[in-house]
């Protein structure tokens, strides 16, 4: 019974998924899914990146946390329109959560939309949002064996962020290892090393985020 | 149906933890179920305990990870028994999974199990497992706001350890708002600070767990 009313929920989750997605390729804009453990720096990487291209791209952001809209706070502070889910315990969005908060951001003045998933590694993988490109976010300090325990987030990413680079000496965290098991179980993603704080490598970042735009549009 | 069905899961969980309850009161085991974030140190720090407290308590641990029995061979390797759980997908670990491990433990040779939890900061803290004490790990590296972003599990911990506090000079962390926040959610949890890389504040620990064991006798 437990599995299937799981499938009753993807299946529904499903349906959402495709509407939304239908409704961003109607729209001409890019979905970005993005999703990570707490605290690997997700928000702060996207107040950055709205505010370095900030001339070119306009971004705007859902944001999903069990409880608080402090990120929405950081991200409006940083010049884009963000909305916040609080989900009150949920481990993660759902594609019907998505497409009742598109109704509330400025879409048609929009290039890209990023949803910043509940922090979680686990549980928000299994969910399809709609989006055109899902980005995983793993910080150096959660150290270099998660992409091996967290298979199913690491498999189904466009493009991994390893973010906190500027912490690499001051923790153990094999950057070659993590780039081998990444590309084992997923040959096709991106992965690229960035440092919101500092700046480093959000260029590579800004870029590949372009890039992804034009082929969308 | 879905809060239905979520009721009758929790119901049947509850049954297994009053039974993993009745063993452990039966005999003298004090359990302690870890929950955290993905990499905030939790092997690390059990590993150190296990080393430095080798002579005093005897530990035996129940490790819970999606994939890999990585966690269960650094355990070995520190001196202690360990049984690995994988969960192949599963966000959390379930009071009848603890059950079946401690078939796998040396029970009657040891003083405390510890179970570390998937690491994940949402779904573990809705599952009693049936320990006598619940321990939530929060690394420096996190941010200082996910005791208010995920108040579900800050609030049932009897005691907080926050980890990697070597990190403090590396990063921003109000590490008085941290302990604000957690007192609010939870006015009798302890907080401790430790490294378990350093050994900083690791003494704390050892005297909470066995002032805690004794009382648990």
């Amino acid at each position: 019974m437990k599995v299937m009313l799981r499938k009753k929920i993807l299946d529904k989750n499903e349906q959402a998924a495709l509407q939304n997605r239908g409704f961003f390729s109607k729209s001409g804009l890019l979905c970005i899914n993005m999703i990570s453990s707490p605290g690997s720096g997700k928000t702060t990487l996207l107040a950055r990146t709205i505010q370095d291209l900030a001339s070119k791209l306009r971004i705007g952001v859902i944001e999903g946390d069990i409880k608080t809209d402090t990120d929405a706070r950081k991200i409006r502070a940083a010049g884009a329109p963000a909305f916040q889910i609080e989900t009150e315990g949920a481990c993660h969005l759902s594609a019907q959560q998505i497409k009742d908060a598109l109704k509330e951001l400025p879409c048609a003045k929009l290039d890209v939309i990023v949803i910043e998933n509940v922090g979680n590694l686990v549980c928000p993988s299994d969910f399809d949002l709609g989006e055109g490109v899902r980005v995983v976010v793993l910080s150096v300090p959660e150290g270099d064996d998660k992409p091996r325990k967290y298979p199913g987030s690491f498999s189904k990413a466009d493009v991994v962020l390893v973010n906190k680079i500027d912490l690499l000496e001051h923790v153990e965290f094999d950057l070659d290892k993590v780039k081998r098991d990444i590309r084992r179980l997923n040959p096709d993603g991106e992965i690229l090393q960035v440092s919101a704080r500092t700046g480093q490598g959000m260029q590579d970042w800004y870029q590949w985020l372009r890039e992804r735009k034009e082929q969308s549009a």
